[in-house]
């Protein structure tokens, strides 16, 4: 009796401990939505796609902002845990020869975070449908499909496609 | 000889404040370049005179960054004096269906100082050529023309045409 005690205390102790391990795993590659990215540093603006019939998912304006700790890395070349780049991608409403930009189709999201997500250079890949703050998440196997099929060859920039310009 | 020397200091005593109330009145509507205005708050782009042959000044890429007094305005309705609002004008690099934004063309700025640029909306507009600090400045007719043949009409807005979204 003690000795099943001793192996179901060892099992409850196992279970517990992948538990935590499993949360611990969820929280390491967790990106929150990136509040207040409107009022960061506006890197560029884009338009891509312009014409193309029908429009595909990433055609459109995409307007690209950075805070702090990005910054940083845009300035110095090196991108510190913690910076994040937004890319907002927005319809483009044209009417004549003015083309503006419309409602939010989504943003996707890049976390410098060089442990939690080491596979993919660094950086965590994320996406938010609309102005949604939750919806439009990412399997961890399209997360890597940002970095393999994409960011990937940008190795000379630490996997980061846009400059800053004054 | 007396009386000779009174009219003669009387002369100079008004040629002198003549010459500061110049200074005072030139330094009233003087605007300094916005320095910095890149790491202000992104609040739109838009393109103009896109596929238009040739090119006018006006055409190619909007983009408006405002200072933080400028943002309490577009949050509040009241922009307060102090704020400043930057259109940077770029030229649209086409290549295929991609639209970069591509050298500066010039800035347009407001600077909003209600008793300085009293007859034009509290409003003072400038203009920077490419990017020098110095070159391009408007004429005090062409800041006056800025409000009267534009501007004017958004009295609704205190005289701002943008608006900023989340």
């Amino acid at each position: 009796m003690k000795r099943d005690n001793f192996i179901l205390s060892l099992c409850m102790v196992g279970i517990v401990a992948m538990a935590f391990m499993s949360v611990e795993d969820i929280n390491d590659r967790s990106m929150p939505y990136p509040e207040g990215f409107r009022k960061w540093v506006h890197i560029k603006t884009t338009l891509t796609g312009f014409g193309r019939v029908p429009q595909t998912k990433l055609d459109g304006f995409h307007h690209i902002y950075a805070n702090e700790k990005a910054i940083t890395g845009y300035e110095t070349g090196h991108f510190p845990d913690g910076a994040i780049i937004v890319f907002d991608k927005q319809v483009a409403d044209t009417a004549r020869n003015v083309i503006k930009s419309g409602s939010r189709k989504f943003i996707n999201v890049m976390y410098k975070d060089s442990k939690a997500f080491a596979d993919t250079g660094g950086w965590g890949f994320e996406e938010f449908t609309g102005d949604s703050k939750t919806e439009g998440r990412l399997s961890v196997e399209r997360q890597q499909s940002c970095f393999k099929s994409c960011h990937q060859a940008q190795a000379s920039t630490e996997f980061v496609f846009t400059k800053f310009t004054n």
